[in-house]
């Protein structure tokens, strides 16, 4: 969709909006469909090629309205308000436009913490039951929890929320954790007394894009009792194209994995998808049951299609910490509808090309080195000299305000990150980013000779 | 501003953000202001009388633009993608539209969480500053936090999550705690060497929008160093009334305070805001810093408009869960800019009076009890007689489909809720819904006399 199809689309969408609210109590205010009904009435996979616009709306009356209770019905006395209004919907309309990020990472953070709580669960409950006797703050005095010194920041912060020791792994020298360097502390740990319960690795890390060795180390948390979460927040967008694949290899060992459409899947923000391997697990560590959240399919399985994006369904209000979310699983069909898998597939290999077109012109530049391998969509650089260099360099080139760029550190060394981010972005961006960065570099060696 | 003008204004918004993303290439990636500039720009209150939408839209490019790092510019190369698709944005506004939750009573349970975290936090490190010996452990394995038995079960589930314990003080006959009976466990609880930190009050619970007595607790809480966290989930929009704003007595002894926007302030889901009186105790509770996340303006304590909706503002990464959230707050600017204060009370009162409506018709009907006071929008009422009977009569209401309720529990009894809910809900639709309420009791005390 070009944007004078969405100038066409959107302003029969602002119609069809007005056309529901208005009509609204005509509506029967809660569906009479049973739990599953979607089934029948949606295709198993994602369709291969582009659907038209046209077929996505048919959909609507058809497949969505069927299933929806109406709050905003002047007939809904139920539960409490949910708010509604026309400038709250156009305000909406220009949010997601924007589609800025009120600081980044979304909801891998509190996938990670909803994980690292199920196991918590899962390991006091396994010790209680061979140790009825032994009080549950001494087991989670003990308890330990692990992650590469890659990993995103908020595994600690899930450390720290769950009351929780947190243990780093060093990573080797592509920035992976190996099984080796696991079981070595994990040997350590419990020759001190300690209970490992939880490991998050990472596919694709924040600072380099790196992938721990899962196929080592899920083998040896299987065997431990060591729940495994992955996280792979950004790289999982990739593994729709075959190619990507074995990056995945030994995700059959995971207990949870996490990634978020709102990266890199054309979806907006925000929107991230957790998938469990055992929901009883997750179900233990959060149930609860008061009178005004019973409903008639609560033991069924299924849910109907206004609830959110996790590939378990059940009452998923027991599967994490708010009980409400927003209508995000639109967004995922319109987008995957529109786009096919080709679709996705192009973009996700338009950006991996992209990057590695970035890469050949750092390699070409004497004055400049590449950080780490180059996998997906990311490409981290600096130029040969010190990180006060580097770091000079990063400040003119967020100064001059065309390119945006943030740092990571890798080995002590401060490396500039060079993320391929826009569905816009083309050759011609990338091409001018690199004349850009390399003039100003040029200055900087000029007043500053190594 | 009512459909018809909604269709004129959406569709402009349609083209506004159609011209934003086709251009938005020639924008400055990254903003050049400095924390603070929106002081200037915009007033220091919301207004009292509604203005129009062309003043507020003129608004967007002189005050929210220069603030925009433009995430989906082709020259952002910072941190990962964050997605952005024609498709998605058309969904969003349906999502929008159809405004349904996922379920129910959002991130009010987030803050409920966040305050207890923080005041774990703030209990062991003043118990650690008198007996620095003491074990973190220990200290956590006696903690006990507390909410009245109407509390909502979200209370319950932080406790769980926050791995302490969790005790319900017993509510009195209007469903309310008052200090007496708070005060009467926490003797106990501390001559048996427990250590109360966290109490959760209730402004309007989910069963009866009962008021917990905040007067007689909240004293006490700040005496004995408890922290005290309001929850006002629903009842907090009603405090911008004169007439209800002695229902918040006693909030200056509160250490935080939340309501949601999204349930009764006319800004869709999902909005909730969160007031923290002393900051340093979040941030202790969650504070992480990578490399990646350093920005210039970490300690100025000012966020510009991309960050979302918190009173006190400073690095709000720092403050939450997730990392991230959507740009919310430009739905609540609308709303309040284009509804005034004006419109915004008329809307409290309005469905106030509906409630009073629909409680005067129970009370003339002698068939009929009503079980709570009916202070805002909510009316619990029953049929006299057993709880078999007022569950066959909401079986009867839910499966005819034509409104729809929710049940409660107070005192044992099975009682039902009446929560006017809908923007477009009327006098018409509360008298039609009586009208249906009482056929369908004639007809069951027909089949089944008491």
């Amino acid at each position: 969709m070009d944007t004078a199809e969405f100038r066409r689309r959107g302003k029969e969408m602002v119609d069809y909006v007005a056309d529901y609210l208005e009509n609204i109590e005509k509506r029967q205010v809660y569906p009479d469909v049973e739990p599953g009904y979607l089934r029948s009435l949606i295709p198993e996979e994602a369709p291969e090629q582009p659907e038209t616009y046209e077929d996505v709306v048919k959909d609507i009356e058809r497949v969505v309205m069927p299933g929806i209770t109406h709050w905003h019905s002047p007939y809904f006395f139920a539960y409490f308000p949910t708010a509604n209004s026309f400038p709250a919907i156009l305000a909406d309309m220009l949010s997601g436009a924007i589609g800025c990020v009120g600081f980044s990472w979304g909801t891998a953070s509190e996938a990670t913490l909803v994980a690292l709580l199920a196991a918590r669960c899962r390991m006091v409950k396994r010790i209680l039951s061979d140790d009825p006797e032994r009080p549950e703050a001494d087991i989670i005095s003990k308890l330990v929890a692990y992650s590469s010194d890659q990993a995103h920041s908020s595994v600690e912060r899930a450390g720290l929320i769950g009351g929780v020791r947190m243990r780093k792994i060093p990573s080797d020298s592509k920035f992976s954790v190996r099984g080796e360097a696991l079981r070595k502390v994990l040997e350590e740990d419990k020759a001190a007394g300690l209970i490992p319960f939880y490991f998050c690795a990472t596919l694709g890390t924040t600072p380099s894009c790196a992938f721990d060795y899962i196929t080592e180390i899920g083998p040896i948390c299987n065997t431990e009792g060591i729940w495994m979460h992955i996280d792979a927040a950004y790289a999982g967008s990739a593994f729709i194209c075959p190619e990507f694949r074995p990056l995945l290899d030994g995700v059959e060992f995971a207990d949870s994995f996490n990634f978020n459409p709102h990266k890199w899947l054309l979806v907006n923000f925000d929107c991230s998808t957790m998938w469990v391997k055992n929901r009883t697990d997750i179900i233990a560590a959060f149930k609860m049951d008061p009178l005004y959240l019973k409903h008639d399919h609560q033991e069924s399985g299924i849910h109907t299609l206004h609830t959110h994006t996790h590939t378990h369904t059940h009452s998923i209000c027991h599967w994490q910490i708010p009980l409400g979310r927003r209508f995000r699983s639109l967004k995922i069909w319109f987008v995957f509808r529109m786009y096919g898998l080709r679709g996705l597939q192009d973009h996700i290999r338009k950006h991996v090309a992209l990057a590695k077109e970035f890469e050949a012109l750092v390699r070409v530049d004497e004055r400049f080195q590449i950080s780490a391998e180059v996998v997906l969509g990311l490409v981290c650089f600096r130029l040969k000299g010190s990180n006060d260099l580097n770091e000079a360099l990063l400040k003119r080139i967020n100064s001059a305000r065309r390119i945006h760029l943030v740092p990571c550190q890798l080995s002590g060394r401060f490396v500039l990150r060079f993320a391929v981010c826009a569905r816009t972005t083309e050759s011609r961006h990338v091409q001018e980013a690199w004349a850009h960065i390399t003039q100003l570099a040029t200055e900087l060696l000029r007043q500053f000779p190594q």
